[in-house]
């Protein structure tokens, strides 16, 4: 197969964990016979050092025009706490989505039996948890108009708006995940307080009688917050909107033990984007020691989810679990054993494809 | 002291566990030699049976007179799962607190040590765990105007809104609870999105030079809903608008592992309100079985609160302690050992004040 993957690797520890990414994508070609030719271009922080733009046109363009994304994360201390500041590296991320018409951002949660002892929960509470957030990722109060000030300054405003349509197209995705895993779907909705999270529930409800073998609960976010830690293995496939799914999606990501793994999918009508759940790590720099895995494993939810190639998708699963079964990993879950650099651990899992 | 107290008990269990508490606050009363009188009223689905109003006049009208507010819980499942019912019990609450001028509710997360065992999250995490949450309660999009539908239907929208001057007193709150404790604040906002947001960060950093020992951090929701997990005794004092804080101090309730004993307070220019943070757990509802004790150490925070009486609190929590040690407990609490009744941990609480 020929592919024409994007490579935005952003701030941060990005450029680093993309580059191993890179290796592993390079391998899987070369073992399967596929033609892949990658595509640079800025986004964040680093498209404004160079652009003054943090999702210039060019960058776009490639993006557009690729047959998946691979993305690594966007961020950079120095426009954080400055709440004037006229751009910012996180527009570079939303104007992304938006454009690229990245409605739904998928994140799956589940654990390595090598890692779970590292969560926060009791593993009695965690261990075998397998839920995935279906986020919707261009609507709601992130993109909603009016937003801003009133003229003396005094007074802030934003606006949550979703159509039936958004959440028809965001909530189909999460009933055919459900029909394909253990048939239970929960929206997660605040429709005791908001007009959108009527809506959602509304239009769910209406969509239920097509998915009959899907079981769907309403619950409400505040609920969720705290029964995904009290019980996660209680949940399946998880519906909601873009503010709630950036809140919970980010609790959620914690309490496998295995952030650094955690891998996403964002996808659209026509463009798929693939990254790592974790952050620009802005600490971690440059020092070649950041955990490639998640933005590896995203690779891997590439070659699934925009090629349909699961027996790629799966190599590559499986030498990162090896990786883990042989202690080939970085500092933050080598646990006292050797603590090898971000780039060894990109090299040895491209070298064990190939082997 | 003369104390003119209302009591909402409001739906499910909230008449039991209220129950408990007059007879607690009544065995201080004697005891201290208080005067203290009590006028019930009804609100939530309870109210809307009676009247068809969830937050009668009647009631407001007693609230505003009082000198403290003891509440119990609203909610019942005939209303939730109808997207489309006109009024519902939740809006009691809505409109009591908006109308009561309620602006900040006060939640803090602390543990017990004979009940910390019963965390989802592992010991060294939680042991100790101490902060407090001053949420923003009559602000934002739980208010905020326009809200609704298109013409259609097939559209719906909320709009998130704060002053400078709400969110400043909010702030002020959390300051000085700050000073009195840790010194450390910890903004909760999502200002790499939310306009409403900058404006809170704008105005916690035009404040802070007033507050030099208090040490202020900044943090994203997300971010703290993440680390409200992974290492939760990190908090002193956070602040936060009220929809981040509705999803966020219920995510921290249950980390202490004894979220039925978690009292909090409603905070207004004039009234302050007094509630546990449980809901009204309708399926408990008249067996006699539900923990009376957040509502208990409700009253307490009342006389710490309202009528800045420190002993009578100290001894409440005192007793309520004993009860724990003692294991005189409903069943959620109980471990196996003897299950007392709603009602009798209230006798058992009164008479060991009076002792
Ligand atoms: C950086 C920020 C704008 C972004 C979001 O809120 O969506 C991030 O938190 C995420 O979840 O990808
Ligand atoms: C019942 C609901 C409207 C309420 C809220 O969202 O404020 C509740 O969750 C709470 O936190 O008291």
């Amino acid at each position: 197969m020929e592919m024409n993957i994007a490579l935005l690797p952003g701030d941060g520890i990005g450029p680093e964990v993309i580059d191993q990414a890179v290796k592993v994508v390079k391998a899987i070609g070369q073992k399967f016979g596929h033609k892949i030719t990658f595509t640079e271009a800025v986004v964040g922080a680093a498209a404004i050092d160079a652009t003054g733009e943090p999702y210039p046109d060019a960058t776009h363009e490639i993006a557009a025009a690729s047959d998946a994304v691979l993305f690594g994360a966007i961020g950079d201390p120095k426009y954080d706490n400055d709440p004037k500041a006229k751009v910012r590296p996180e527009q570079g991320l939303l104007l992304m989505r938006q454009k690229l018409g990245l409605f739904a951002n998928v994140r799956p949660t589940f654990t390595f039996p090598s890692l779970v002892h590292k969560s926060p929960l009791k593993l009695d509470r965690v261990d075998g948890v397998d839920f995935v957030f279906f986020r919707e990722l261009t609507g709601g109060i992130y993109f909603g108009e009016p937003r801003g000030r009133n003229e003396q300054g005094t007074k802030a405003f934003d606006t949550n708006v979703y159509s039936k349509e958004e959440i028809t197209r965001l909530a189909r995705m999460g009933f055919e995940a459900a029909q394909k895993r253990r048939k239970l779907l929960t929206c997660v909705d605040k429709a005791n307080v908001m007009a959108t999270s009527r809506l959602w529930r509304e239009t769910v409800q209406e969509l239920a009688p097509e998915y009959p073998d899907v079981k769907v609960e309403y619950e409400f976010v505040d609920a969720v917050a705290m029964r995904l830690i009290q019980w996660p293995k209680a949940y399946d496939v998880l519906i909601t909107e873009n503010l709630f799914g950036d809140i919970l999606t980010d609790e959620a990501s914690v309490i496998s033990g295995s952030m650094g793994l955690m891998p996403s999918a964002s996808l659209g009508t026509s463009i798929k984007l693939f990254e790592p759940i974790h952050g620009s790590y802005p600490q971690a720099a440059g020092k070649d020691i950041a955990n490639p895995l998640a933005t590896v494993l995203s690779a891997a939810m590439m070659f699934d989810y925009a090629f349909d190639l699961k027996e790629e998708a799966q190599l590559i699963s499986d030498v990162v679990n090896l990786s883990l079964d042989e202690g080939y990993v970085t500092e933050d879950i080598a646990d006292g054993g050797t603590a090898y650099k971000t780039s060894e651990v990109g090299d040895w899992l491209a070298a064990k494809i190939l082997a």
